[in-house]
């Protein structure tokens, strides 16, 4: 019994990483029995002082806890993001989680023809699919540095009515220039595209905000900027995002949203989160070294071709692995799974190939941990090639 | 200053009642400041269970709490839900709140005309102009007892794709006949409508599995039916509501839902909430004692025409009270609010005129203050009244 995958048995059979329920049925572990770096969130997190706030909303039973509605318009939350952020609390949009909002402007716009890179995010072409809308790629992939060309961008953003960019792009894990962004907002503006860039991981390295679109916004009526509580602050488990735009557009996307969407927890632990400029510098602190550690480390392993990503999670194509029934990232997904180890088999996203696969940066110990079983795993590569290689020429077979 | 109300500056701006922090504002108090009789919530929870495992979650790290994504299928409690009501698992819907599921029914039928008595819960109809479709009426109000004629109900069940009846229904606090509703069910299925039956209130009194249309629903393949966990459990806060359909219908549904839309507190705390028949009991106990208090004060006040109500609302008319510029019913929400109580302004639901108001039914000592505020205001008009009649009396005025 090796845990073998049956057709449509993968770990991202809904569609995303960080699924440590599929995971526990398919290798035969428990839920908490993984170390999980097919999810992007931050290993610092939450911050104390989160768990503090929510530990005092589930003892006494009052404001704004379990047993009232939560504020149909996260004034709170809102005012406290107006402020770190300095924008307009009419400007702002809260989610149920980044996801409700890439939904939300989607149902919006309806769109007949929507935007996405290849490899980008996978809600965004999942969003267009429920609004039957069609979906017309901009490759951005190992052919093109992973980069969209200039010209092919604003082409694309001329030719359909909603444009996804990520920023950085996930699951490359790289930025665009600002300028190139620029263009595009300008572009959307003048052919009345709406544009969404995504920063949902920007805040994860200190110069985040100065690579952002956020200050130039004003500009761009037809932009919408994306981003999310959810990794940075470690609050998946609570779901919490949020978006800014024209107050206009604000307005129509929230009609649109679910009454009470977001959650009296999630308000709350967002407000609490923000007023933290120590858990910043502290997130920053560790990526900065673990990234780099994490990446020596990789790049040095005999079946890692090249390691990419400037945020906390890192794209890795793969080399030299044993041909298979199955691509070699979900064979290695499937292996490392069964040693308590989550990695998101990338091969899914429309274009990359079958060997990629992606990790988040996690604590030192993590981290090392990763790199000790992924040499574990080459070992026994190793050995079965060994293996294999005896037997043939025992056989008299071919090298 | 009395907090007087501008146009548009309602209790109900965001379309509902519960909202503390619009009252908070309206009424110059603390948003923790009010008893909310406004909201339809058990006053006996949340149970002490489902508190106790949300302190765990918020302690550890660990699973499923949350620094962890939630479960994208909510198979723990989708379990707990499919043993309790004796349903397939793949029967069932889990929503972020029951607001999401009506929502999402809406959205896969894309209906053309949406039907809808008058009165009823107003995300119906709200939902409805989501999807930009016509809303059809069906009259329910006081002509007609509050009870759709069978005849021309199932006419609109046939004139509309999508239709709606609240059992008991909201604001009403009223029951349709079982047999009613399974004709409606077989109309629907004929006719090719999806009929949604919103179960949200049944499970506040010991017989309601009995009223439910659950047992027999695999009959009518056209009709979902509704169910909330943020009433009887007293989770709003928390947001968590389940439906169910036939298979088909549920992946459809399911299909277009945000991913993670259920937070995973909702899931955890939901599967523990199930498993308390003692919480039950309590309920239907303190429900049984304390409607019957309410009702008996209201219905003594010399103000109060009559009452109604099934479950654990009520539905209040109002008569003699001062003719204002305001509606009777949005005065009096006005002057019970100065006091600390919020009732819900039923003024504004289609099929109601501006006389009507609805409270829940709280605890023995909240009801208590809820019919001595009562009281009190209507010395307030008594006095009011008095000294107009001896001011008109001294200027020889009409009596």
């Amino acid at each position: 019994m090796d845990g073998e995958q049956g057709a449509g048995q993968v770990v991202e059979r809904y569609g995303h990483g960080g699924d440590s329920w599929t995971a526990g049925e398919l290798f035969q572990r428990e839920v908490g029995d993984f170390i999980d770096f097919s999810a992007n969130i931050n290993p610092l997190g939450p911050p104390a002082e989160v768990l503090q706030v929510l530990r005092e909303l589930v003892t006494e039973m009052g404001v704004p806890g379990i047993a009232r509605y939560p504020d149909p318009a996260s004034r709170a939350l809102r005012k406290a993001l107006a402020q770190k952020y300095d924008v307009a609390e009419e400007s702002l949009l809260i989610g149920n989680g980044a996801a409700e909002l890439i939904d939300g402007v989607t149902r919006y716009v309806q769109p007949r023809k929507v935007g996405v890179t290849a490899p980008a995010f996978i809600e965004y072409e999942a969003s267009a699919r429920k609004e039957k809308a069609e979906v017309v790629y901009l490759a951005a992939g190992e052919k093109e540095d992973f980069l969209p060309k200039r010209e092919l961008l604003l082409e694309w953003i001329n030719s359909v009515d909603l444009a996804w960019l990520g920023h950085p792009n996930n699951p490359t894990g790289l930025f665009l220039p600002l300028s190139l962004l620029e263009a595009a907002a300008e572009e959307a503006a003048e052919a009345g595209t709406v544009l969404v860039v995504d920063e949902a991981f920007l805040d994860f390295i200190p110069d985040g905000e100065e690579k952002s679109l956020l200050p130039r916004l004003k500009e761009y009526p037809t932009t919408v900027l994306l981003r999310s509580m959810t990794k940075f602050y470690a609050l998946p488990g609570l779901r919490l995002g949020w978006g800014v735009a024209q107050p206009e557009l604000v307005k129509e996307i929230a009609a649109l949203q679910v009454p009470w969407s977001v959650n009296g927890l999630a308000q709350r632990a967002g407000e609490v989160a923000l007023a933290n400029p120590a858990f910043e510098k502290d997130t920053w602190a560790w990526l900065q070294e673990e990234r780099v550690f994490l990446k020596d480390g990789l790049v040095h392993l005999p079946f890692i071709e090249w390691v990419l990503g400037e945020v906390n999670y890192l794209l890795i194509k793969l080399k030299n692995l044993p041909a298979t029934e199955t691509s070699p990232s979900r064979w290695l997904q499937r292996k490392m799974g069964q040693r308590g180890i989550l990695l998101r088999d990338a091969s899914g996203y429309p274009g990359l190939g079958d060997s990629y696969v992606r990790v988040a940066v996690r604590s030192r110990e993590e981290n090392e941990c990763l790199l000790t079983q992924l040499q574990g795993v080459w070992m026994e590569v190793r050995e079965g090639l060994e293996v294999r290689e005896e037997t043939e020429s025992q056989k008299g077979g071919r090298i």
